[in-house]
């Protein structure tokens, strides 16, 4: 049984999600699993959706077809990509939206969907989506050979991602790029960031919104909640460094969001 | 393999959606691929449910089944019915939430749902849904005759729905049916109501709340964020004239909603 | 076909409920169907993750497996179960979380989950749903015999739950314990609490929240809306004593929530 995903910024209980899944399975010679991975992905925001999506592709088994749809350039010239990237495959505006994917597991072959024919005959400039890339993505169940698609591409746009700074004191910079629903505030500073040579994770000293945390924790659950040491930060389980609170919301403790520097001295 | 898709108010991780679930599965000979539409209709919101039906239900594979669940007047004396509409199925109660639909796709059959030997044995007076609704819509899957469901009803309940007036100037004054979640606002105008006899949209000066859009774009990215002429007016993937702001949301740009005038010169 | 239910505190469109997803997926000889019970149980409750448990279960066909993490407590020294109650299959942490249901449908069997061979090689101490109780879930989906996932267990850990008490008056007093998506305020006074000897419910009057509701209602749309009789009883689909606004909202009407006192006369 193929498997498809399904990530976009149109809301969960958005008719669009469903109008695709309508196009989808009168399309489908054999309707597949379908994944709602999430239709929550924040209005527009490109990076927060590549997030996501870098988070958890790779989990799916190989073969998996995965369809996202963040793409505030609908109708204007940005390109629509089928991309094959490790073991996964993927259909989106090439708008950055599966280059941290990309980086993440290989680029195996990018094809720009230009081929007419494959999409549905009444198409909107509002909606590709619906009208281009879910009919590519029933071509692509259906067994259609991708070359049909369109011309090979290079390479994919690739979104401006935040990276981790060294400091002259040997300290790293970094900063918060999610926060998740329960308010763990997930940073770009990665477990391997803070390993020393011979892979052991050092003792840090982590530094957010003037609040200073000594040492690492190893899960939520291990520090007294209601203390002031509830606040913890640890590897959290994508291995990324994280802020958490015990049983409670950092997110909304510090008032801190996306964007926020966090400091780490090692 | 058999398609159902559900349609509530009852909210999205609400029990009673797993309930309903569950006794179809329990029922069914062979479990359907089951696509949730929306469990986000506004609560008894019997217009919102009926416009999202109208919107979603055609773009399904013949004979998908539509289980649709907006009932303010559970357990009072309105029917419920089973209703062939074009080439799709539909179960719901008769209070409108399906006269729209039945509009665009046409009435083929519609039957009184009275035989009680099909539904739950111990039912309550307050979820039909589950206790009623569902087992028919597992007799459906199963291939029971709809025969057996009860009589036929000739009409289904109709719901009001706002038109669209002709001015004497010759504008048109309509209104806003509904908000996406974008903060895109849906008018009841459509595009065959801004073209002219020789099958061309006309030039259009749109304005909605003491706001005058000049001209209609042809997609969400058309015109420079930011600026004034963001605000834009187009034909939406619906068919429908929307009121849009170029990577904004209109609805909280201009406070306002469901309900909003909206006038267009053409 | 198997079924496998998922409910969680995760949120619904979070990248952590799609995670164990792909890793169920690739590692179920053959996908099942999956239904999402809730992913929005407010995060570490427990108690509301273990009355929709109890809530939903039953209705679903016998041999379903039902996967539940609300699990403030991962990677401390709490266990994590595979328990057989009733004609259902439960994978949870042992907090509590299954006890309701436990108690409703009764204990066939309890394993404590200790075979590290079937978890995930590569195991985060914070997402023990994705590494240890998903891998188990597809251990059990496959037909794995559960003898191997680890020792019996006599008993389950139990939630703290409301008891009903009867008052010197003959009166009883519960409390709210659940408020759903429509603010219908749910009670633990179950419908049996209200009936005589010979099995018919008795007369009642409802006070809460310094309100008094004279009777009970057969159903939502048995009262006029707007007048003050709009606020009615009844027993709601789950066979409990509800709160109700006649096409309203009973917990912003009254300003209540969870753990308000509600007192019957009968």
């Amino acid at each position: 049984m193929n498997i498809l995903t399904l990530t976009t910024d149109f809301g969960r209980d958005s008719s669009y999600v469903a109008q695709m899944k309508g196009v989808l399975l009168s399309l489908c010679n054999q309707p597949p699993l379908i994944v709602d991975v999430s239709h929550s992905v924040p209005p527009q925001d490109v990076f927060a959706g590549a997030f996501l999506l870098e988070d958890v592709c790779h989990r799916f088994p190989p073969g998996t077809l995965h369809l996202a749809v963040v793409d505030p350039g609908v109708g204007t010239s940005r390109k629509i990509v089928y991309a094959e990237l490790g073991e996964q495959k993927f259909i989106g505006p090439d708008n950055g939206l599966l280059s941290l994917t990309a980086s993440l597991l290989g680029i195996r072959r990018i094809i720009s969907l230009e081929n007419k024919e494959l999409w549905l005959k009444d198409r909107s400039a509002t909606f590709h989506g619906r009208d281009i890339m879910t009919p590519v993505a029933a071509a692509v169940l259906n067994g259609t050979d991708p070359i049909q698609f369109g011309p090979l591409l290079e390479r994919l746009v690739e979104i401006p991602s935040p990276k981790v700074e060294s400091l002259r004191d040997g300290s790293l910079r970094g900063e918060v790029i999610h926060v998740d629903s329960f308010g763990n505030l997930i940073t770009n500073i990665s477990e391997s960031d803070l390993r020393d040579d011979e892979y052991e994770i050092l003792p840090a000293t982590v530094r957010i919104a003037d609040v200073v945390i000594e040492g690492l924790s190893k899960t939520y659950g291990q520090s007294p909640p209601g203390s002031l040491i509830a606040l913890i930060a640890l590897i959290g389980s994508g291995g990324r460094l994280e802020i958490a609170v015990v049983n409670g919301n950092a997110a909304e403790r510090l008032k801190v969001g996306r964007g926020e520097t966090v400091e780490v001295r090692l």
